[in-house]
Formats: structure tokens, C-alpha cells, sequence
């Protein structure tokens, strides 16, 4: 059996040079300098939470993980693969993967900060590389872990297994382990760091009245912890489950074109290309971004610090549309094609990748749109904050809906125009080459692999993404130390353009993690439905399986589906409100108890605000987690596994269309208090203001708690039900509500 | 041809009566005592206010309504009935009967308030019957003019006609008339309602300082207009569209039974009993509610006043058991079953309404639970005012949110319960009457048909609901003329309960507005696919048409309808905001120009403020209606008939989801603020209570614009398709994206 060529092992490769360089940089950061005593201290200090936080978070996973990783064995291993704990290992690997590269991330985070404040007291440009490429570890490790455990797992299982064909279906249990760390990441950050934000401002800012990032608030270094952990540990997490699932996604996809190809007599080693492709177009759209980011730097300290950033994002789309064109005509235009026409199958392939950039470059315009104090949007929400705090709530819910119509539509365009490419080419080549009627002659099969490339090429400037993400905490942080360590004036307004920059890339990010999580959601549906026709072998009919909603019994998966992001919503939104009352509370209690705080003559307990939030968070994170976790699997074993593929749609689409209105809702809250702030509507201390504090503080767990943890709940219930579709086979044959009925009689 | 039989004639003639009794109920509404002459005064600029808003929207309803009905000819007419107006008749008649009974009821509800606070100097009860039966004439005058309207037009037309089969598909017009004339009625009548209020509120309550209801306050009147303009013509609307669609669409899932079972020679007269049956059981079931009213009544002055509201609600409940059993058995089980099993037949259509009427049961509770500060929602949300304006609005999102997850399972509980019912017995009864394989044979056949009992049996209590939803806006506005024609200290207090009460119903009766929208929705989905299947005459297949969402093209439509009540919700709320902002700024005006008013030396120009929400509510219904009308009708040229039915499902579920989280947070939000006022969590005036008051002017938009908006939306859509059907089949048939890249040469 063939499972990998030449092309392959570029994969590992590509993504072993990649942590070869994030290392680099990681000793490049640690060589440069601390700055001040004071700055070393509050370094220490965010650093010493962040890793508090780290050490109790990973053990609380661990346990539930272990929990699951046995349910696993049982339901799965036993089952599918008589015993071998297939499944098992590759949950544990995902688990563990994802949760270095979040853990990484943020220490190389905490590591980072003081040493970009330090970095501007020498020039703009020395904090912004400095901090930027603090991000790029953890874009480039995130990306790179990935790629280096589906690489792995997927060479050393089908070899294992020796199957008669290459099986990366075996290997779901690994995005499944993302997907389920990713949650618990995000959630339980975005718990704790909107938990540690709103104590640290309602009870300083607003009742001590004591300024942002002043050493004299108990929270004020859980409020800096909770940036690394929400932004970076979460963001990376929700990113490193998008491009796990869309990888393994693919190559399941992938597999169906393989057995196409080799039962048409078409060379095992270049029909294994359908499912490496996605490993390989990640590997190098992975030195394609590690390329762009040389490009980051600020020739004049005047400039503005959004432009490399800006300039470094176009380099990078524009590396990646070659490297796909590269890719895409060598390994499966050129091969299949040569005498039917290669240019017409690279054609309609290379087409769908420009479709995919488009998607990735439209979506941060738009969020930028609707987020940034430039335009419209955020401008009426600042200005009905005129009428005070309901008018700006009023405003931004209408914004942030009214956000959802553009993506959706790209959405849309994106993944038709693909799909309309794919139908018409992929099934013209495949009747000239295999006559009407072959099974490549499916327009749907080239409809589907033509979406496929677009995510991926969607998807390949991930890396990107995250370095600008993880960025945003960094300047975030570096800022804080400035406050605190009171470095001078010039370097807190430098630290503060930064920081402002780094909001902007920080809201980008998760417009593009909501667009990819819902691309790479529709991916993986895909997914579950080609898998779940091999191993049904029939049940569900020959062929395609068909998902016909007008069957109520699969309808109603739809409906439990739409539901599912509201209540969990619901639970998060709740989550965030417990956990920010303990904060408050304490942050009271240290205030009345040690007089001397607000004086500046004693220092106040950080560690106890650290945590106060960390166990908050811990114990908010696992029901809404589990809640999503199970409902997919009763849903499967209810109304069965037919109906898990509409209890998908149901649950992605309601997701994407919160998503968008949380995150952008809370972008644009953030950016109208700013805009007051910077004098616009009445300026800092007018009713406007306060008004706008409001929407800034209702955003606050919309857009860094709720939103972002929605990306993760799209995919997580895939992969959920990819896992476990063996259970739902299971049940579909043995359970039947008639023989319930004749059971009981009636 | 048989159309109808001796059950058909009872549906007019209960029609009839509930229009004599509502006559009945006007008279004597007019025959009590109107008041002191301040009192008079009051209600008749109430009156002049609400005539004069609906003289100007119905002028604009009726321009539009000319240019849509001009487009129907063209559209629909001219092809599918070769140039006959059925369509565009149809459509006039159903926007003209739906106007009529919003238009009286406001111009009752006008007419009562007066008359019920002077009942009010007399008793508590005579204040609440009068109230009451104003709010039954427009229960009364909406049910009956629906079901007068469908049951003429289906008589009329299948005669003229004269097809060979019943053709209720044929008024479909009718539904979408309604539809649209509600869209018309409920958004404007919303934007209205709360412009008003926002203004009054904003600028009266908090600027400059006078009480609710003061008469020194220019909006004053425009406000209690409002109350009527959404409360009473735009539920009044929404449920006659409710209740217009349910039967329509029931009416054209029947004619499956009646084909199927005519070609197995079962007489016609018994078979057109599946047609007619929705009919039927709403006349019979509003002559239940018309008894059930007579139970509305204070026997000691000290009782609750919502005490006899449940009560005639409950004996309603059960009348309508009792008339569903007697029906089913004799319309549909025994002339149907009597040799294999009346019984059976009987007893799982009378589960299906069991199952119905249980869920109109339920999600009354689960609403008063979310929004009725007795219980644990409404005070947390009044909890966590404590910590300011922020915490309020994220604990009343939670909440509304949260909200979602009951009454969705209840509607799945109802919907599977009773297709299982049906599925399991019909088939069973199906096949020992015309063997296996025969037509009525089929397990979907009668699932469906069970589910369509169900969603008659939930909205058979329709009339009772908009009595008590009715009842509402009235003892607002008689609380107003008590407060404003200062009729003494107890007066003022009896009408403060009563319009407590009142609150409480207008709640109830949204989440009945929206499950009722859902389920009516649903079933008009079952319509519009049987419609399709047989227009389409084998077009997408044979037998029923499948919706297969694992094709791109059609799962495309799905996510446009996830969108657009998104879309919809960002639209209507940014419209309050506007008109609220143009209302503010002319009572500012009268304040700042006639300096007379505060004194109390002047009279205020209330007619400038009706004017002021009159005109904004016009200008701003229109592209909102506009967007919802036209995207089905381009969702189905662009992706075809197939993708409406999705599309269709994704606004439908999605708009499920929004509706209740506004409608319910926005109730919550408003009681948290009763219940602080009432003296908990520190009582009026204090900072809890503020923070509350921003949470209520979020809610109002909420829950009296946006979210019944919503409910209309999901049904238009619906009518909308049914109604385009003909078009979609032209350009399915006629356009092909394959033949327009041939054109292209690609």
C-alpha cells in the first residue's frame, strides 16, 4: 500500500524548519534585554500567573481528558478497531499537542512584554519586532505542531494498520483531542481574562478611581495573565483546531478521489496526492509566512504600526497564491491531466485556491469595517452613546448583526463558486478521461474537492494571522508594564499606538477565526458524511449518503443544532458574570482589609486575584464544555447518525451568525469607548463616556469569551461526530422506535 | 367536484357568530360611561392619534400592496392561471381583512380605555371585564375574519374554477396578503410604538424630571397611541397571519390525503374532510373561546386579576380538547376507519392534539418563568443591576438566551411526538385498509398530517390569547388616562394592577407568537414542499421531493435564511433607534420653545409627536419589509425551488432562536426593573434601579420591535415561496449556470 510519495515528506519537513525557527526566536527574545527592575518584576509576576494558571488548567484537562480518552477506548477502539487504541493515542497527542503549543505561546507572551517596552525606549520599530515576533512563535508552533502531528500519526498508522488503502479517517481522534483542548483553552480563558478585565476595571477604574494598569489594583496582573491566556492560549487553540480539522478533513475527502482514481487504474503514488495535498499546501504555505515575516519592520518611527503588519499579511497572500499554483498544477493537475488537459484541471482547482484568499483578505476588510473608529459603524454607536448607555447597547446589537450579512454572502460565493468551478471541469475532465458514468465523472466529487482547496487556501495564512494575533497580548502586556514600571511618557504613548494596533489585529483575527471555523465546520461535514457512507456500509442507502430535512427525524437534528450556540452562549455569558462577581469582591475585600494599598505604601495580594480567576474560570469552563461535548452523541444515538449531519448545519450556521454578531458587536463597543476617548462625542469623563463604558464592558465577554468560543463549538461537534460514528451505527442498526412501540404494547 | 360537505358550512357559519358576538361586545363597550370630561378628553386624542396613524401607514401598506398585487398578476396570474386574478385577489382580500381587524381593534382599544378606568371608580372587576372584552373583540374579529376569508375564497374559487380536484393552494394569496399586511403591521407598529416610548421616557422620565404618563409631557400621547399601534394592530396581525398560514397550509397537506384517498375510492365527501378539517376545529375552537371569556371575572375586588385571566385560558384549553376529540373522531377516524379501526385512527390524531395544546400549555409556563419576577431568571438579572449597567445587560443576554432551550425541545417533543404518532399508526391503518405499498400507506403521509394536528390543536386558543394580549395595551392606556385625568389616588392603583396583569399577558403572548410562528412556519414548509411536488410534476424527482443539504446548492440557501433574521433583527433595531432619536429631539424642542408646558401653563402639541413616530415608523417599515419579501424570490431564481425549502428552514430556525432571546430578555429586562421598583435590590432611585432602566430601554426594542417582527418573518417567507412557486419552476427549467458558461465560451 501506498500511503505517502516524495511530495509528503516536505510536510514534516517544512514543519520541523518552521519549530526550528520559532526556537530561534524564542532565544532571540530571551537574548534581549529586561529593561528596569521594576519592569522585571511585573514581568515575573504576569509570567508566574500565566504559568499558575497554566499548571492548575492543564491538570483539570487532563483528568476530564483521561475520562474521555477512556470512553474512547470503549466506545471506539474496541468497536472500530478490535482493541487497538487507535483512537485513544491520537486523542491524547491532539490533546497534548494543542496544549504545548498554547502553552508555549504564552510564555513566550509573558517572556516577550517587558522586553518590547524596553525595546521603545530605543525606537517604535525595536518594540513592534520585538513583540511581533513573540506572536510569530506562536503562529509558527501552532501551525507547525499541527502539521508535524497529522504528518506522524497518519504515516505510523497507516503503516501500523496495513490497510489495504491509506486510512487518515483512523486518525480523527487527533482533531478530536484539538477540538476538545481548544474548547476548555478558550472558554477557560476567555472566563478568566474577562473575569480578571471587568474586576480589575469596575472596582479600580470606576469605584477607587485609579487609572488602567496601575500597580495599586489587586487585579491588575490577573488582568494582564488573563490576556495571555484568553488571546493568545485561546486564539491558538481555536486556530490550531481550525487547521487540525481542515487537514484531516481534507485528506478524508481526499480518500474518496483516491479510490476513484486507483480503481480506475490511475498509479497509487499519484493518486495518494488528492489526500496529501493538504499537509503539503500547509507545510509550505508555512514557509511562505515565515518569508512574509521578515517583511515586519517600521523604516520611519513615525509611521504608522499597522502598515508592516498590513504589508507583511499582503506578502503572505500573495507567497501563498503561488505556492498553491505551484502545488496544485505538480501535484494534481499535471499528473492526472497530461492528456486531458492538465491547464483545465489547474484551471478550475487554482481558481477555487484564489477564491479561498479572496474569502481570507474580504473578511478582514470587512471586520476591519465594522470594528475599526474610522468608519460608520462604530462612529453610531459613539454617537448614540449621546443618548446614553441603552441607545449604545441598542446600536451596537444592530451593528454587530448587521456584520454578519457580508461574510456570510463571501461565505457563500467562496464556497459556490468553488463547488459550481469543481462540478463543471472536474466532471468534463472526468468523462473525457474515465467516459460518463465513471465515478470521477460525479460532479459532486470535484464539486466538494474544489471547497476543499478553497478552505485550505482560506486557511493557509493561518500563521499569519496567529503572529499578528498573538501580538496583540504582547503589546497589551508591554503596555501594562510601561504603566506600572513608569518608564517615562515617550515610551507609554509608543507602547500605547501599539497596543491600539495590537486591538486591531486581535478583532481581524477573530473575524477570520470565525470565517475559517465555519469553513473548516462545512469541511468536516463533508468529512463525516463520506466517512460515515464507508462504514455504513449501505444502511443509509448506496452512494452519497442524502441529509433530506424534510424528514422530521432529521429536521429536528437541525433544530437542536440551531439551539446549541444560543444555550451555550447563554451558559459563557453567565460564566463570565459568576466569575467577574468573585473578582470584584475580592478586589473589594483587599482594599477595605490592607488600607495601605490605595496609598501606594503596601502591595496588594496579586496572587490571590490570579487565583480567584483561575479557579472561577476552572470551574465554569467544564459544564457549557461538556454540554457540547455530549449533545452531538446524543443527538446521533436519538435521532441518528443522518440526523448528526443536520444537527451540524443547524449548529454552524446559528454559530456563525452569533459568532459574528459577538465578536464584531464587542469590537465595535471597544473601539466607540476609544474613539470618545480620543475626544470624539463629548471626549473621556462626558455621559457619553460613561455610556460607552457600558457597551465596552457588555462587549468584553461577547467578543473575547462567547464569540470566539463559538469557532471552537463549530468544529468540536464535527469532530465530535466524525469520532463517534461508530456509536451512531451502532444504534441506528439495533434501536428502532417501533420495536419500542411493539415492546410496550401499543 | 365535492369541495365541501355539511362540516365545511359550520366554519362560516362560527365565523359568523364570533363576528356578531364581537359586534355585540363593541355596543356595549360604547353603552358604558366614558368619564369626567378630562378623561374624554384624554381618550380622544388617543383615538385621533391612533385613526390618524392609521390613515397614513395603511395609505402606505396600500400603495405598496398595489405594486406587490400588480406583480402577483404578472408573476403568478398570468402562468399559472392564464391571466385569471386569483392570486392578486386573493392577496387584496388578505391584506384587506388583516388591516380591518388591526384597524378595529386599535380604534376599540381607544374606545375602551377610558370607559375601563371609570369601571375602575366603580370596581376592580368592571375595570378588568371591560378591558377584557375590549381585547376580545379584536380575538373575536381575528380569528373569524381569517377563517371567513379562507373559507369563502376556497369555496368561491374552486368553484369558479371548477378543476377537477379542491385546489386550496389556489388562496394561497390570501396567506401571503396576510403575511404581508402583518410584516407592515408589526414592524411599523413596533418602531412606532417604541420611538414613543423611548422619547417620552428619555427625555420626560429622565431629563427633565416628571412622572410616567404625565400630561406635561408631549409624547405622552404618541406613547399610549403606540401601545395600540403594536400591542393590539401588530399581534393582532401577526396572529391572524398565525392562524391564516396554519390553515391554508394545513388545508394543502390534506389535499395529499384527499388524492390518495379518492384514487382508492373512498367516497369524496368523506375524503374532503382532510381538506376542510382545519376549518372546522378553528371555528369550533373559537366558539369555545367565546364561552371560556364569559369565565373572566373578579369575584372579590381583592383577587389577583391575572386569577380569572388563567382561569377562562384553562377552561379554553380543555374546550379545546373536548372539541378536537369530537372532531377528529367524526370527521376524520370513524368515516374513515370504520372497518379497520376508528379507534386507532382516533387515538393518535387526538395524542397529536393533545401533544399541541400541551405545548401552548407549557410555553406559556416557561415564558412566565423567564419573565416573571417571581422566580429566578428576572431576579438575577434585577441581582446583578447591583454591579451596574454592564452586568444587567449581560445577565438579561444570558437569560434571553437561555430562554431558548425549553420551548425548543417542547416543539421538538410536539413535532416528533405526534409524526411518530402518526408514522407508526396511520401507516399501520394505512396498510390493512389499501395493503402495503398503497399511497396511504406511506409512514411521512400521516407523520405529517399528525404534526399538522398538532399545530391546529396549539393554535386553536389562538382567539383567547389575543384577548388577553388585547387586554394589555388597553389597561396601559386606561392606566394613562388615570394617571393623566388625576381620577384619585384608588383608581390609580386598581389600574396599576390591571396593567401589571396586562404586562404579564402581552409576554405570554409573544412566546405563544413565536412557537405558534415556528410551528405555522413548519407546516407551511410541509405545504410549500407538497405544492412544489406537484406543480413541478417530476421536475426534482418523483413522490416527495427531497431536500438534500449535502448539496452545496441547496445548503447555500439554508445559511441566506440562518442570515436574515440577523439582517432583519440589525435593521429593525437600528430603525428605533432613529425614529426614538427623531422623537427625543422634537420633545427637546417643545420643551426649549413653548417654556409654558412644565409649568403646566401650556398645552404640549401632542399631534406634532404623533406625527413625529407616524411618519419615522413609515419611513423606516419599508426596506426592512422590502429585504424579507424579495429574498425568498431571489433565493429561488439564483438557487432554485429546491433551495427555498432550506432556506427556508435556516430562517425559520434561526429566527426561532433570535425571537425568543429578544422577546424573553426583553420581558425579563422590564420586570427586573418592576421588581427593583417594587423595593428590592435597593429600590427606586437607586444605582441598581438606574442600571436597570438602561436594561428596560434595550428590552423595549427587543421584545415590541424586533423579536414579533421576527414571528412575521418566519411565515412570510413561507407564503412567499408557496406563492412564487410557479417562477421558480420557469427559471429552474429555463436557466442553467452550465448553459451560461457555454455562452461565456469557458
Amino acid at each position: 500500500m501506498v500511503v505517502a510519495n516524495g511530495y509528503f515528506w516536505t510536510a514534516p519537513i517544512t514543519a520541523l524548519v518552521a519549530v526550528i525557527a520559532a526556537v530561534y526566536y524564542i532565544r532571540w527574545i530571551h537574548r534581549q534585554d529586561r529593561g528596569t527592575e521594576a519592569m522585571i518584576k511585573i514581568q515575573n509576576a504576569v509570567k508566574e500567573g500565566s504559568l499558575a494558571f497554566i499548571k492548575r488548567q492543564y491538570s483539570t484537562i487532563g483528568i476530564i481528558g483521561a475520562v474521555i480518552a477512556g470512553i474512547l477506548f470503549l466506545a471506539i477502539d474496541l468497536t472500530r478497531y478490535g482493541g487497538k487504541p487507535y483512537t485513544l493515542i491520537a486523542f491524547l497527542i491532539g490533546v497534548t499537542t494543542s496544549l504545548i503549543a498554547g502553552a508555549v505561546a504564552m510564555i513566550v507572551a509573558a517572556d516577550t512584554n517587558a522586553r518590547s517596552t524596553e525595546g521603545a525606549r530605543r525606537s517604535k520599530n525595536d518594540a513592534l519586532v520585538t513583540a511581533f515576533r513573540g506572536g510569530l512563535v506562536m503562529g509558527l508552533l501552532v501551525v507547525s505542531l499541527s502539521l508535524l502531528g497529522i504528518s506522524v500519526l497518519y504515516f505510523v498508522y497507516s503503516n501500523w494498520r496495513s490497510t489495504a488503502v491509506p486510512a487518515p479517517q483512523d486518525i480523527i481522534g487527533f482533531a478530536f483531542g484539538a477540538s476538545f483542548a481548544a474548547l476548555f483553552a478558550q472558554l477557560g480563558g476567555g472566563i478568566y481574562t474577562k473575569a480578571a478585565d471587568v474586576g480589575a476595571d469596575l472596582v479600580g477604574k470606576v469605584e477607587a478611581g485609579i487609572p488602567e494598569d496601575d500597580p495599586r489594583n489587586p487585579a491588575v496582573i490577573a488582568d494582564n495573565v488573563g490576556d495571555a491566556v484568553g488571546d493568545c492560549a485561546g486564539r491558538g487553540a481555536d486556530l490550531f483546531e481550525s487547521i487540525t480539522g481542515e487537514n484531516i478533513g481534507g485528506m478524508i475527502v481526499g480518500l474518496t478521489f483516491y479510490l476513484s482514481l486507483t480503481s480506475l487504474g490511475i498509479n497509487e503514488k499519484v493518486a495518494v496526492n488528492f489526500i496529501i495535498f493538504p499537509l503539503v499546501a500547509r507545510g509550505w504555505g508555512l514557509m511562505v509566512t515565515l518569508l512574509a515575516s521578515f517583511f515586519v519592520r517600521l523604516d520611519e518611527s513615525e509611521e504608522d504600526p499597522m502598515t508592516p503588519l498590513r504589508k507583511a499579511y499582503n506578502i503572505n497572500v500573495i507567497g501563498a497564491v503561488i505556492v498553491f499554483g505551484i502545488l496544485i498544477y505538480t501535484m494534481l493537475a499535471r499528473p492526472l491531466g497530461d492528456q486531458y488537459g492538465s491547464m483545465a484541471l489547474f484551471g478550475f482547482m487554482f481558481g477555487a485556491a484564489l477564491l479561498g484568499l479572496f474569502l481570507a483578505w474580504v473578511i478582514m476588510a470587512i471586520t476591519d469595517y465594522y470594528t475599526n473608529y474610522h468608519y460608520r459603524p462604530v462612529k453610531s454607536i459613539a454617537e448614540a452613546s449621546k443618548t446614553g448607555a441603552a441607545t449604545n447597547i441598542i446600536t451596537g446589537l444592530s451593528v454587530g448583526m448587521e456584520s454578519t450579512a457580508i461574510p456570510t454572502l463571501m461565505i457563500i460565493v467562496a464556497i459556490m463558486g468553488s463547488f459550481i468551478f469543481g462540478e463543471r471541469y472536474g466532471a468534463l475532465y472526468g468523462s473525457k478521461f474515465a467516459g460518463e458514468g465513471s465515478l470521477i465523472s460525479n460532479p459532486v466529487l470535484w464539486g466538494v474537492y474544489a471547497s476543499t482547496i478553497a478552505t485550505m487556501a482560506m486557511l493557509s495564512v493561518t500563521g499569519m494571522i496567529l503572529a499578528m494575533d498573538g501580538y496583540g497580548p504582547i503589546a497589551d502586556q508591554a503596555g501594562g508594564v510601561a504603566e506600572m514600571a513608569d518608564v517615562g511618557e515617550d515610551v507609554r504613548r509608543t507602547m500605547e499606538a501599539l497596543d491600539a494596533v495590537g486591538n486591531t489585529t486581535k478583532a481581524l483575527a477573530k473575524g477570520y477565526g470565525m470565517a475559517s471555523a465555519g469553513l473548516a465546520a462545512l469541511l468536516l461535514f463533508q468529512a463525516y458524511l463520506e466517512d460515515l457512507s464507508r462504514e455504513a456500509k449501505g444502511l443509509y442507502g448506496e452512494g452519497h449518503i442524502e441529509v433530506n430535512i424534510t424528514n422530521p427525524h432529521i429536521l429536528m437534528g437541525a433544530l437542536v443544532g440551531a439551539m446549541l450556540p444560543f444555550i451555550f452562549t447563554a451558559m459563557s455569558l453567565g460564566a463570565v458574570g459568576r466569575a467577574a462577581k468573585g473578582m470584584i469582591e475580592e478586589v473589594r475585600r483587599q482594599f477595605r482589609e490592607i488600607p495601605g494599598i490605595l496609598e501606594g505604601t503596601e502591595d496588594p495580594d496579586y496572587g490571590k486575584c490570579v487565583d480567584v480567576s483561575t479557579k472561577s474560570a476552572l470551574r465554569e469552563m467544564i459544564i457549557p464544555s461538556l454540554l457540547v461535548t455530549i449533545t452531538p452523541v446524543l443527538v446521533g444515538i436519538i435521532f441518528g447518525a443522518v440526523a448528526v449531519a443536520a444537527f451540524i448545519i443547524g449548529a454552524t450556521f446559528s454559530g456563525i451568525m452569533l459568532g459574528f454578531t459577538l465578536n464584531n458587536s464587542g469590537g465595535a463597543w471597544d473601539n466607540a469607548k476609544k474613539l470618545i476617548e480620543a475626544g470624539q462625542f463629548g471626549g473621556k469623563g462626558s455621559e457619553a463616556h460613561k455610556a460607552a463604558v457600558v457597551g465596552d464592558t457588555v462587549g468584553d465577554p461577547a467578543k473575547d469569551t462567547s464569540g470566539p468560543s463559538i469557532h471552537v463549538l463549530v468544529k468540536l461537534i464535527n469532530t465530535v461526530a466524525l469520532v463517534f460514528i461508530p456509536v451512531f451505527i451502532y444504534f441506528d442498526k439495533s434501536f428502532n422506535i417501533s420495536d419500542l412501540f411493539d415492546k410496550l404494547g401499543l
